[in-house]
């Protein structure tokens, strides 16, 4: 029965998707005599939270009523007074919970005050739903760090282009698509020069059933290579670019930049090149939750060396194309034996048409 | 009712896997009663068929019963008499056919003894999964080329091997024992000369929990290079290898060779390593009617050049090791168009642990 209201208010936490960020997608059920009363979630960053939003939309008096709610409610005066007041006010009887506030400066204090007011909280119910529906936030609110999607795709036989470069399509439409739903989840979307000058790439979210929400775009570009006519300083989407340079830079092109729009940032040098943690970093900063990473062999290759990435999205479409030069997922110098693999977990495999995406994550249970 | 007893038929026939070749694999129930008085396999190579094997098992009377079979009784004085005969003998009243003998000059003469004896005859019953349990026999005796089964294993990445050649190991326990089953399954394995070189395999089939039995092991060696003490000519296995090597080969070493017990036979030369096409053919000769390529990047190219491959078994570890420089599982130069791709069909997805398995087909459904 829990589990029942509970799965009801995470499918209602997933309708903010792409709007909510850096803040949590949060859904609520309220429930009077085994019978749905109100229902509300999270829309928009700086909007209502879920539990006022169902409060908003009860159709009955809520006094007595059950509360489902997939994060912890707030005890704090933020955008929104407290959600945990709000609460106690109504009259709500009971309380169930998905997780606990990730924050751990904060976590268990909502529930601390439901408690103190005599409410009955049920906690952890569908908690890894839960979590790992907000991997974003979770990631964010407890390091600073955005959450780093790394996306891939190549042919049964591992390669992202032939040998002759050509990558137009590896993947097919329905994977394509899912992609674009990718974009629409996270803040931001990350490529390296050698993608904008070899595809000239758009970067925006393109979905066909509903209104994408456009990630900020991100260009690793050392030396600020970027083209002045690339496609993603042409600003159709409301959203900004950053293009990520170092000293190595020309002034006068920096400036040309920022005159189309742009917004330059200088990153330390690493090995040469952007220092790819200190970028994340300074986006963590500016706010920016999540990154999916859309880049070739080589950014790819310097994202995970730096440790960077939390999940790997890996798409494989049931064709080969061979070469022994054709370039692959991720390049550089490489991990020498293969017992020293970066191994990844939670592994879950969908198809998407006769395509498989394969995802699991980095650094968990170790 | 017949699905269900057919399903029966087809686990039975399953139980002569790897014994029956260049046989098909053949299941039979005979059922009386709405009660299973009868259940056969054909059990090995030159054994009584599954028909004949189940009227030996009998519990019952079988007149006026009827009968399930996997593929459709034989017509035919081979080894043993014609099972249509048989059945007509016994008095079965109706006969349950999954699939019509694949072979063009004898199919549809079993079902028509049948008939004109008065018997009913009900056939394509679970039909695509009698032909999927025979596609080895259904390739070799349709064209008296053997089914070649391509496998690989790489890294979520792309990888055969580490960029410094380390291989050891990219797939867990689960996945390789599931390569000694298929091993268990066809009549021969194949690598190249490189394979023998640095990995020095036994390519013999290794399974915990029964006996299993070994291929043949097939060297393609284009100028007998096969070390005096590589292990495949250790004949710790009772069958044989067979090194197939071309005019390139010093006549002394293939004497060596046969004096360790192989069997080497000369293939014409083709981009001045041996045919592949030619070799298959020669195989088909020998009555192997199947073969398991376990080749590297070179060979896997060589073979899907030359069209001989008919199913990608693939496995993929969900680990990551980079390297630009690295091997993949298709070398060669490669196709140019992305969109010029070989394309597999009837793709499968299954898990071994974390691993992932894709299997599909070449050259079906165009």
């Amino acid at each position: 029965m829990h589990n029942q209201y509970m799965r009801k208010a995470i499918e209602l936490a997933k309708k903010g998707t792409g709007h909510t960020n850096p803040n949590p997608l949060v859904g609520a059920v309220i429930v009077k005599n085994n019978k749905v009363i109100g229902e509300g979630y999270h829309h928009y960053y700086g909007g209502p939270h879920a539990e006022v939003d169902a409060f908003n939309n009860a159709t009955e008096d809520v006094k007595g009523a059950t509360m489902y709610v997939t994060l912890e409610p707030c005890s704090h005066y933020g955008k929104t007074p407290p959600c945990a007041k709000a609460i106690v006010e109504k009259g709500i009887a009971q309380v169930v919970i998905a997780m606990r506030d990730p924050n751990p400066l904060v976590a268990g204090n909502g529930i601390g005050i439901l408690r103190e007011s005599g409410i009955e909280v049920i906690s952890e119910v569908l908690e890894s739903e839960a979590k790992n529906l907000n991997e974003i936030f979770v990631k964010y609110i407890t390091t600073e760090m955005p959450f780093c999607i790394l996306k891939t795709a190549m042919t049964l036989d591992g390669k992202i282009a032939t040998a002759t470069g050509d990558s137009k399509w590896i993947t097919n439409e329905e994977s394509r698509q899912y992609v674009h739903e990718i974009r629409h989840q996270v803040s931001s979307i990350m490529v390296g020069i050698g993608t904008v000058l070899v595809d000239d790439p758009q970067l925006t979210t393109r979905l066909h059933n509903q209104e994408g929400s456009d990630p900020i775009r991100v260009i690793v570009d050392t030396e600020a290579k970027t083209p002045l006519w690339a496609q993603v300083l042409q600003l159709s989407s409301k959203v900004r670019t950053i293009i990520a340079t170092t000293e190595k830079a020309d002034p006068n092109k920096i400036k040309a930049l920022e005159e189309k729009g742009a917004e330059v940032i200088i990153i330390p040098l690493k090995n040469n090149q952007v220092d790819l943690k200190c970028l994340i970093q300074q986006l963590g900063a500016k706010g920016i939750d999540s990154v999916l990473i859309e880049g070739g062999a080589t950014l790819n290759d310097s994202a995970l060396q730096e440790g960077i990435v939390d999940k790997v999205v890996s798409f494989i479409a049931p064709k080969i194309v061979g070469g022994a030069k054709a370039k692959t997922p991720v390049g550089g110098d490489g991990i020498k034996y293969m017992k020293d693999a970066i191994q990844l977990t939670d592994i879950q495999v969908r198809k998407f048409g006769q395509d498989i995406m394969i995802e699991g994550y980095l650094g968990k249970g170790e």
